[in-house]
């Protein structure tokens, strides 16, 4: 049996997030579909992580199990031949048995992309955060590195998965500025419920000024999720890559 | 009684295209209902132009009259707070009374967007055509040229509207290398139905070898709408300049 790796991106606008829910759209739910499709087996896709309502992926790793001898040069053509336009298919690799989207990872990358142009731009409604107001590059940069290193996020993340640990490593935290607005360029170990966007809310009420970028380490250790900044909005959020060992 | 004259982008493609239809989202359908709440009067909004189901309008140009005494400069925000996201206008002007959309018009300007990356990307789907193969630049200005002048194009345009004359000057026909394709930038006094379309999907066919750069002098004369190339798909057209007198 083949362990096949697929490189997506895709559009999230018109999918109720990745994971499948009968009914709706999803991503894997679509996926799935096609994937059915062109190996004629029940198989299963497993995905790198669960992107939310609106979210959308540049770059994200899926895998899937099959006796199916198609050559795997031929499975992004036959996938993307099935699949609606705003999921594509990119590369497929044949992985190694043990190899699993998750519990293989070492490393995330989530970018989330603001825009504050004098009024807000319709082409981006679906695919930026829109601020009022200016973003002062240097502040939210100052603000950004106090999350860097390992901590312990309990007060960045929504309630709704159980987990061991709320302890996570951001190894990076880059504020980007655009010719738009700002992209914040966050990777980590992993990814707390939200925290990308909790992190990314509390970024933007540092330029509001309503919480002082030295405030920061304050609030991680208080370790209370009414500290930090609104949840921002999902359609700025963007998974643009994960790294494997 | 004051013409307002407004700027407006928006992305069309939600939209069963600018002219108001019953029972169907249009672009006029949906603005002149927020300018009638702004205003409280049966407000007509007057459009430069029809666009078809999923254009796009980076630079559209509308006005109506109103006794109604909202400071101008508080016209835009007004309406961007009952509209969509995916409409926006950017300015109000008080026109002289004379000033109408289409009548006043000298000349406008569409760009057509095409990307031919490896694979399709997902969040072009709706705001570009993807053409698979290569875009020969310099072959793609060759033939663009012919198109430059006041010609009969009766060849490029669709049946469906009642015009008088199928003459037009085409001022501007620029073939732009993007990073991820090629940009049609044309501007004329005026564009029959389909038009822009038309000379897209013929600089398409060039682009495949279908249609030499030179064959195009001869099919404008044949005034045969059969020898042009395949009208290319509406979400590549943008509306992106009206100029006035």
């Amino acid at each position: 049996m083949n362990n096949i790796g697929l490189i997506l991106s895709y559009d999230g606008s018109r999918y109720h997030g990745w994971q499948i829910q009968e009914n709706l759209p999803t991503i894997q739910g679509t996926l799935q579909n096609a994937a059915r499709k062109i190996t004629k087996e029940p198989v299963n896709i497993i995905g790198c992580g669960r992107t939310d309502t609106g979210v959308h992926a540049r770059h994200y790793v899926a895998t899937f199990k099959t006796d199916c001898t198609i050559p795997i040069d031929r499975v992004p053509a036959a996938l993307n031949s099935l699949l609606p336009r705003d999921i594509v298919v990119r590369d497929a690799t044949v992985m190694v048995d043990g190899f699993h989207p998750v519990r293989s990872c070492i490393k995330k990358e989530y970018t989330y992309v603001v825009h504050n142009t004098r009024y807000p731009n319709p082409f981006y409604a679906n695919y930026a955060h829109y601020h009022i107001g200016k973003l002062p590059i240097d502040t939210l940069q100052r603000a950004a590195n106090h999350f860097i290193g390992e901590h312990d996020f309990a007060s960045m993340r929504s309630l709704g998965t159980e987990v061991k640990s709320t302890v996570r490593h951001v190894y990076s935290f880059d504020v980007v500025d655009t010719e738009h607005g700002v992209d914040f360029v966050i990777s980590a170990n992993g990814f707390l419920y939200n925290m990308a966007r909790t992190m990314a809310g509390t970024l933007l009420a540092v330029a509001r000024g309503a919480i002082s970028p030295d405030d920061i380490p304050e609030i991680l250790e208080s370790r209370d999720r009414s500290r930090a900044g609104a949840t921002a909005p999902p359609q700025g959020l963007y998974m643009t890559n994960v790294i494997y060992r």
